[in-house]
């Protein structure tokens, strides 16, 4: 594959300057021809550095701009029903956050927009999804190992709330995460919610009814209920406990899967390096690509490989015959000195 | 940034093709221009859907090929040294999977030649410094929180060894993993090394001296023992533990740094959601562009971004009035409905 | 102290048994003396073995019988209230196993009997106020390190109920554990309850409410949250996390408490062998006792005394030498050869 | 059983102190007829409280003390021989704690004094063999379901190490414990060993080699290694992995065997309470049989017994009806008011 995705991105904000950067230097086959925002100072600073972007004031401005293929949102919630409808108008698909709409009402205008269309367009920001412990947990269930799930425990914390959070947000802005993995995880539809209050935790400002506690009830009568707790002050915490007829699993402890299964408290073990260091590989081919189209080089050098080669030949000589060798590589050349 | 650095792959056996796959699809800003396998067959293959790549049988012609601006060495060991210099002849920057050269002789000659080019070309493959937990082992050793390290206990065990899997290559092969890692851990070179001989596994082949336990000595008095296991038959398990004079810490473990230090036996928790979600975010992201690219639309819908606030509103309601509420999405659009 | 307390046992049923082995074996100080149950053969053969014991069919009897200073009630819960009031018509001290009395009517009286006495003789058998870790999460929250506790979510789980468990029974006869270590962490009366039903589990009889899911409210406005699930097939769970204004703390897992507090997820070392050994060294001692009052000599002998003096004696050669050295204890006599 | 084994306690420092506590208060059937100490200021306070006892100065006369039927060796190494040598000519069962005689030639001559005798009369404190994990892990080796043991990977680290503490002791007083622990986890003699010095930790006394990393080779060709860190800083850690042909187990982390084996790392899950509240249901008795020698009553109290079982007849309602039901218990009678 050659040609790059143009992408244009609504919002040069917090998310959006991420997204930016995700687009430009992590993620393969796209780049942000166009960046949006009212405020052009933070857009064009979250541009920096992208080469052939523009910058805009203006929604239709960006979507309109040469060789925009597709849009990805991160704008404030109440702009993004606009910018969804300006860009099922145009035919280009979005990548959209979360919350799609804050408001129901304006949420089925989009989703009936898009009905309308006869394709989809959009896709939302429940990032969840693509969380590999998510990932595997929805696998998990969808295998039927463990039988039908019955409950969910979730807990979902923040270290402190950003200013301006309200009691509703909890709901709206955090709980919205579990509402989505709890009807992708189950396959069903939620049906009703009760929200009870405990006492206010003194970390938390005055008036924010903080924690919550949440039970949903879907369809099937399965139940699932959210702790959730943005003022915890001691970390991010998102678990996810499945109680099934035949066992638990647990994510979002020390990243891994843990099932409780027949007698036993269970976690995978990776069957080769490819899965274990997956990352690690990406990492470095990546670090490599960057340092070299900036004519650096870094990372080990030949040295290393030398040092290692005669340290493993040295042990290959122990082995042989039972005996301590030393290990003997020498001086470094200049080149390699710190 | 805007050009892609072209890169010819040398060799197109496992970790080549993964490599290709890794340049064209995962990394930002790298394309594949050319790619050389004895096995021309095999070489196409694995250049097969990358855009304007040529494949060859030859070395020397791969990094010939129009837009050749970087190599990456991914084919046998015995080729690399040829590799290499031909790479230095041409100024070309290299990643060179490790071994870099089997042999230290040859190891060296490559160290030679990139010191009388007076700068560095070569980052060889050791791509443990890229993993996260050896990132942040190497981070805590350096800010002398732990006070020196005295040893480091290093596991490196594997399911299974492949036909002709020597007792030597335990060493050049596996160990050299944890040769490069001590190094690099400690900042020191190592000074003598020692291997001894449990009974062989039953599980191993037979004449192979599986497992194996090495003990090296470095220049300031650490010590690094490794157990390198190749057929325990349970899992892929890398591990280590560095033992401080104040503490020690361990990787490898249900992927983490857990700290045993001043009483407490303590694993970090992520402070927000752009550490814990990192992944899942790069995920979600290269998801879309891959899908855009290719007139998809997957992941989560307008509808699911619909019944999502569908319940937060309902959620709110709860909050403000004690009550439980109903959540009533109504049907999806025929749109929606797998 | 050299008089042992003289206790009667009422019920010799699972329970009853388990407790007349644990005062004649385990406990230090006391010794059984009487045994009560209506199937006296059952009473006579839990009662085998403990000297000077007498079996009666009737509780009045055991409690009238000659030496008893104390009772054990271990009878099933209807027969408490009878139990409990004979023995505080005799100004006896008791230990009741829970359920106290099982109609709230009953148990009042006793209160009120107990109340008129002026002077408490009645224990109740909660044994969790016991549990090293219930100890130690009850000896944090009391000490305010993370501040007042807004939440417990608790668990209990049982691989599968008995025959004839009835939906009532999990508050009943399980719940009812998580009711007092709730008020007794909290130190709080429970104010009100709710109790929300998941779909039954497939693996619970039919008709079987299970799991339930119950939601207590305190009067300070704390939430206890209990799964209980006594068919989950997979084992036995108790867990509790308290969730507290500066952080959390959860047992049940591992043994152990494990904190998360100022970004860190943290459970405690122990600082030398007498905690870390205590028990080794209970049942150590206790099994010496217990084979010498036998007649016999367990546990590791002389020669593997001698033996250990001859490898570290070898191993502070090593050290002093920096050589391998050979550990040469000779053959066993014939005595210590199995 | 109702006669009480007599025992003589031999040596009345920190060790002897706790074991005569641990005869007269924990430990069932024994009771404690003799202390000896030449600081007989020290004996007489270790045996403070202690009914019937004798306390004398010198060996001999508290093994011929009325009522001595067996005798507990607690006193410092260089004395073991002389005592072990007495009850032997006594023909009195012994519990010797470790070391059982300091240096080989005189534990040599207690191995024949008893081989002579034609009979064991002695037991040695190596407490390990009677910690739940290290029985579970001697179970589990034994059962053959790992396959034969290769290498053991052995921790012994405690916080800092005593006054006067030498190089050697490493060896003679802490590993001392791993080399009975390794012979009997393994059923085979050590053949070999050999220390390895790293640097010294800053951390222990000038001069002091700490730690140490000792390598014991079996008959069998099993590799034994251990780490012993007497001044590690940061706590009590003793931990064991057992590597096998099929399968790895650790103990030492968290109390509980955990277990890699096929893909899976796993700890079991107890199947019942008594197993997993096996240690509350002894200390809860215990306490109540302490109390009530006393003329005390602790612990829960009818009152709790009492609101427990309002709290659970509200959550059957709930149960019943689905709704939100009150818990009114009403006042505790003034006897309940702390």
């Amino acid at each position: 594959m050659s040609d790059l995705l143009g992408v244009a991105v609504l919002g040069a904000g917090h998310m959006g300057a991420d997204h930016i950067r995700r687009l430009d230097r992590v993620v393969s086959g796209a780049r942000v021809v166009a960046v949006a925002d009212p405020d052009t100072a933070r857009a064009k600073e979250a541009a920096a550095g992208v080469d052939g972007v523009t910058v805009h004031a203006d929604t239709e401005a960006a979507l309109d701009a040469h060789g925009v293929q597709a849009v990805f949102v991160a704008s404030p919630g109440p702009a993004h029903e606009e910018a969804l409808l300006a860009a099922f108008a145009r035919g280009l698909p979005v990548l959209c956050e979360k919350p799609m709409v804050p408001d129901p009402a304006g949420a089925l205008r989009v989703v009936e927009a898009e009905a309308r269309l006869g394709r989809r367009l959009a896709q939302i920001g429940f990032m969840r999804r693509y969380d590999s412990e998510y990932a595997r947990l929805k696998a998990l269930l969808d295998s039927g190992r463990l039988g039908r799930p019955l409950m969910l425990h979730c807990t979902h914390r923040n270290v402190s709330s950003p200013p301006g959070f309200t009691s509703a947000m909890l709901m709206d802005s955090s709980v919205s995460h579990e509402i989505d993995a709890a009807r992708w995880l189950l396959g069903e539809e939620l049906t009703a919610v009760r929200v009870v209050r405990p006492r206010p935790s003194g970390g938390a400002p005055a008036g924010l009814a903080d924690p919550q506690f949440v039970l949903f009830e879907t369809e099937g009568g399965a139940l699932v209920d959210v702790e959730v707790f943005v003022n915890c002050g001691f970390g991010y915490q998102v678990r996810c406990e499945a109680v099934c007829e035949a066992g638990s699993a647990r994510i979002g402890e020390d990243h891994g899967v843990r099932v409780a299964h027949a007698g036993a408290d269970t976690t995978g073990i990776p069957q080769d390096y490819l899965v274990r260091f997956a990352d690690a590989y990406d990492r470095e081919v990546q670090a490599w690509v960057d340092a070299t189209r900036h004519g650096r080089v870094t990372g080990p050098s030949a040295w290393d490989g030398y040092a290692a080669s005669v340290a493993a030949e040295a042990g290959v000589r122990s082995l042989e015959t039972g005996q301590r060798v030393t290990v003997e590589p020498g001086e470094p050349p200049a080149l390699y000195r710190a």
